[in-house]
């Protein structure tokens, strides 16, 4: 939906356009300078991912952990001073990992390193047992004959590439989508894939995947990139490959949870607010430290170096959003129960790719925004941040069903993700793989970028 | 022992000194030429390698596995066209592991990547559950008054040093051979270290550990560089923290299996050989790619290469040493079985140290032998590999025993070991991890240096 803009905004705006009177003050852009200065310096947003990450660990929607995380987090607002800390709840489907191994069995006894994807039902006590078929694609798959697997392990030997935008992440992900379905449509007894991964070491990728009414239901899993070079390998040598999949997991049904927010309020119209934030969930290999600890601890700590500078004329509200990884399920439930005012959003960006640095800039603003947000470039800049001028932002996972709600204004702070898909959704996502000095250099970005939508001459909105 | 250099040897030598004539014939420099370019343009090294790793896989002495090795290496060596392919008895202490697992339970419940060390007693079905108490050094525990880990369980967090010849490890490892013994003599009812790694990856690292005799067994294990940031972190935080360690394994007794043993025979003195190799059987966690797949691999190649352009005077032995990582027992093995003719061995070297780029050559042997060392070092010059004169080779590990014996001359091909800790004894050795020109390299390499030992003008004799 388009919005008007207000008497004010219009007024600003045509005062920029007729005189190039500055959007910002002098004394804003001395403010948006000490910010990046005391950002740049400070440790805040490491240590506050080195405490979530340690002394939570992972946080598996519906468990003690997401539990704990959700008290750590409110303590962790608090501690820094936000002015308002509430819970909002949010449902999901649980799901469990309870243990998963994996065995070749032939032409020789090798273990297999797997990893249950996220909703996979649990295999018998004792595995199964099946010889592996080999598809280049999950395409290759779709166009095989029907029973062409019939008591079979289907395996998808489709690797992800590595770019600095993910991009290929989309056409690998759709294996772990509905691999599972698509195998067990021709016969299969279980599902195996290469992991979603640009990784050469030897850890499964784990991440949601879904069954379908009125077909069978079967265990599914990735393996490690090394272990699904050794079964094609072995396939295309000739051999007949046979594999034990032993994955013990349940669906629990509804559980709940909450989204955790903090805000510090505007001095203006608190009512109307920047929203930054990551997911406070991970997956239960790893600690969730790129994926998404990262996100929670720069969006708390860039809001703080805000509010110790200037409190702008809006809120900065900072939402850790629940569940994320079982299907976006805390944001689902924040844009339900925020739908009516979904225009107080002036500015809203999820960090959810790692930790490396931000290299670019881009919103998906209304053309009337446009002004300020060249102004907000120009003040990320000095980080080495370049301004993509394309408005065609997506503003991060736990947006869409806030985008879906209504029109709102989103930013993408892009950060480089070439190295993102070594870890995500893996045992190896721990705070160690995390460069203390570039989530400061992220941090500070959002720092200034939420300030200066915060502190803007009029609101920022959406297309 | 010292040995009398032979008249003819005498001969040539004074010969050398006197009139300065070449030891090597334009001839031979012709064959080292070709053997060097043949061998920098083969894939035979690295397919070797590709054949062990993916249709054997890992190696552990005693297992089915181990046979098939032994089996493979007799039919790669009859198909590569050595002339005797021969087995020696080996004998060894049989040691499995079935299962491992290990959690933080508190203060958050979080997975502990841990693995057993070699000859690690069983844990009770569930596991043992106990108080960490740190320590940062083996020499911090010995230290410390008796029964201070009293029902506990002893961690040890000494962080190897990476650097290119490997100079961490030994610091680091007497925490994994002795560290189960000290800890129980404290009362510790577990044993827990950080790995001896340089990774930051989530592998824990298996080796060799010892029990003695008077001092209670308890459960040994390795956890993974994050996870021994993680238990840090949270005991430097004042937070108590609990583990379950989870082991099953066993001890076998005494086991058998095989040094396989392949030859070029020499035209004029085929008694006397030039012995390379690298110890066939690997840990059971990865497949053994770097440790010593590639030492396997890269001489078999090597020899073959050699064997291609001339035949030399001596024999060109590749020896692959059985159950190395449980204590060297086929070198022990194959020195008791060859201890009255030591004296036919005119250079000896192992290759396991990985598969990086050789940079160094360094020989031990008798002070008239070194005209012929510098004669090898010009020929690797190329390869880029620098000679170190120091004439302190050490050989390699599987040569210890046969140093013990005798008095061998030793070279060492010295490796870029960088990395080498990285992959070491984890999961992680694949064969993804060798680059293949590297391997090439260090094929190249060996068989420059068999070629040039095995055909100088008198043999080479040991200090």
């Amino acid at each position: 939906m388009k919005k008007l803009l207000s008497f004010a905004a219009m007024a600003t705006f045509s005062l920029h356009l007729n005189a190039a009177a500055p959007l910002f003050t002098p004394q804003q852009l001395e403010h948006v300078a000490t910010i990046r200065d005391n950002a740049m310096q400070s440790p805040l947003a490491f240590d506050i991912l080195t405490s979530l990450t340690t002394e939570v660990g992972p946080r598996l929607p519906g468990t003690a952990n997401d539990k704990l995380a959700v008290k750590w987090a409110q303590d962790k607002f608090a501690s820094l001073g936000f002015d308002k800390v509430w819970l909002e709840p949010a449902n999901f489907p649980e799901w469990r990992r309870y243990s998963e191994s994996g065995s070749i069995l032939t032409p020789s006894l090798q273990p297999l390193h797997l990893t249950a994807l996220g909703n996979s039902i649990s295999t018998p006590k004792d595995g199964i047992t099946a010889q592996v078929i080999k598809f280049e694609t999950l395409e290759e798959l779709i166009a095989a004959p029907d029973d062409i697997a019939k008591d079979k392990i289907v395996y998808i030997n489709y690797r992800m590439n590595r770019d600095i935008d993910g991009n290929g992440y989309g056409p690998a992900v759709q294996a772990r989508n509905s691999g599972a379905v698509e195998a067990a449509k021709k016969g299969a007894i279980g599902y195996m894939m290469r992991s979603v991964s640009t990784s050469h070491h030897r850890f499964a990728h784990t991440g949601g995947s879904h069954y379908k009414d009125g077909v069978t239901k079967i265990p599914t899993v990735a393996i490690a990139n090394p272990d699904a070079d050794q079964v094609a390998r072995l396939i295309d040598l000739g051999k007949t490959v046979s594999v034990n999949i032993n994955v013990q997991a349940e669906s629990l049904g509804q559980g709940s949870g909450f989204n955790v927010i903090g805000q510090f309020n505007g001095t203006d119209s608190p009512e109307q607010y920047v929203l930054i934030g990551g997911h406070l969930d991970s997956w239960d290999l790893g600690t969730g430290a790129l994926d998404d600890g990262a996100g929670v601890a720069l969006s708390m700590a860039s809001a703080k170096f805000v509010s110790d500078v200037k409190r702008p004329k809006r809120s900065v509200r900072v939402v850790l959003f629940a569940a994320e990884e079982l299907g976006l399920w805390g944001a689902k439930d924040y844009a339900a129960a925020h739908k009516a005012d979904l225009n107080n959003i002036v500015a809203a960006a999820e960090s959810d790719f790692g930790a490396d640095v931000v290299y670019a800039f881009e919103s998906n603003v209304s053309a009337q925004s446009l002004p300020i947000v060249r102004e907000i470039a120009k003040q990320l800049a000095p980080l080495n941040i370049e301004y993509i001028g394309k408005n065609k932002a997506g503003g991060g996972p736990d947006l869409i069903p806030l985008k879906g709600a209504g029109s709102i204004p989103v930013f993408d702070l892009h950060q480089d993700g070439t190295d993102y898909f070594d870890y995500h959704h893996t045992a190896d996502d721990t705070l160690d793989k995390v460069d203390p000095a570039k989530l400061q250099q992220n941090a500070a970005a959002y720092a200034i970028f939420a300030f200066m939508a915060a502190d803007a001459p009029f609101a920022i909105t959406g297309k």
